[in-house]
């Protein structure tokens, strides 16, 4: 599996690719890949002839107290494991490649990035938002594939894409989730033994949301109220960062649950922050 | 001399040039086209085969209390002139096509955008910064062409196209004077028989300036002082906006004169501001 690690490397194997009329997937992803990020190729694969991955653990994602320095690296095994998914390049770069001294332009989008994660996680968006735009200018994709698990990164990504008028069609990807229903996330190898056990609560409390729904209970408030008990009987250990109930482009909240509704939610653990969705 | 106003007809007819092979030029402006953008139009038919000018008075550059209403729009007019000049497509959108209802993401470029023109114009290097970056990403040229009048935009079109890896080349071109030596500007017209007269003095201010280091006077504030004197003996209705002696590149204040050195100023007579600059 071969990984170029500067922008003129990757530019120059794209545009041979490009020369042979190769239309071009991306899935940019930060490395500790898992099932999830696989099943983000694949798609990827499917919708063009040449995908790039990129692994690049974004320094401006992170708050001061987030996890940027011990975010798990691991190239090589992430290499394989691109490699058994059909990825075709790997995108490695260094963060002064990307970041290079004097650096200051920034991509905001406003309003979508202000609730959900936005809101406990300052800048996270404008980091995510700016990193994706550099890497469509840089990879030039046809189509980038994102996962539905970051919900509001998707709806951001989107809107952004839409208003710069990025030339790239942004593809989301369902959930990918564990044997027991935990959704799939690089940072559940933090998770100790016990909140590895509770984290279930999440998922647990989204598929019942879903069941309430369907039963014809559609007021947020007492859905909401609902998914806040199941939470906190099977997850003593976490915190409930947000729980909100809104429309699934929008990001804006709704008292009665409609067609494109998202039931996001996010749980600190002791050792991480979960977060999890379900649009009914 | 073809003009298109939507984002699909220009992206269809610049599909068509490249799958000839043929580069791809990129003059931006608001219209209101003077021998200075025709200057840009020619610089940028000698870098490319294909020469795109938009003529965008673009609303979220100016400030409210700004002059976006009374710009002056004369579409048939800016048309021939391009012609003229060797554009081979205008994009004319309008203001919806660009900025569609639920538009929300901005491009900001830090630092260089604080003084000068940014601090008299607050969130007027946004909007160019936004605009700019849209319009590459319509048109995807190879090189675009920009006027040094506009320096301080200039040198944030620079840092926004290297931050973003945006794939264009930015070109800068020479300022073009009328006979008596004042910056031509397509606010020029809104002064009076008077203003026009005492206009003048900016560029005569610069050109005395110039002299000054020639003569080795390099230290700022004494070249600063002899420009105060000569903008208000020549231009008793002007207030001076400011008057910045800065690197070129940082826009950051130098105390001593030295290669790249930019001489920047800003007078707001009763009807119009203008600008002017000098790199000596």
């Amino acid at each position: 599996m071969k990984a170029v690690e500067t922008i003129k490397q990757i530019r120059l194997a794209i545009a041979r690719q490009k020369s042979k009329s190769q239309r071009i997937g991306f899935v940019p992803t930060m490395g500790a890949l898992h099932e999830g990020h696989l099943s983000l190729i694949r798609l990827a694969k499917k919708h063009s002839d040449f995908v790039v991955v990129s692994i690049f653990v974004n320094p401006t994602q992170f708050g001061p107290k987030e996890d940027f320095k011990k975010y798990p690296r691991n190239l090589k095994k992430d290499a394989a494991l691109c490699q058994t998914a059909g990825a075709d390049l790997i995108f490695a770069p260094v963060p002064e490649e990307i970041y290079p001294q004097g650096f200051s332009t920034y991509v905001n989008v406003e309003h979508l990035t202000q609730g959900l994660c936005g809101a406990s996680r300052p800048g996270h968006f404008q980091g995510v938002a700016t990193v994706v735009s550099k890497l469509f200018n840089i990879v030039q994709p046809d189509a980038a594939v994102f996962g539905q698990k970051d919900a509001q990164q998707l709806a951001v990504i989107r809107q952004m894409t839409r208003d710069l008028d990025l030339p790239v069609k942004i593809i989301g990807a369902p959930i990918v989730r564990e044997r027991d229903g935990l959704a799939m996330s690089s940072r559940n190898r933090y998770l100790s033994l016990e909140e590895r056990q509770q984290a279930v609560a999440l998922s647990r409390a989204l598929n019942m949301a879903q069941r309430l729904v369907k039963s014809g209970k559609r007021e947020s408030g007492i859905v909401k109220r609902e998914l806040i008990k199941v939470l906190k009987h099977y997850a003593p250990l976490g915190k409930i960062d947000y729980l909100e109930i809104v429309d699934n482009a929008t990001l804006k909240p709704v008292k009665v649950i409609q067609k494109n509704t998202l039931l996001a939610l996010a749980v600190k653990f002791p050792s991480a922050r979960l977060i999890d969705n379900i649009v009914v």
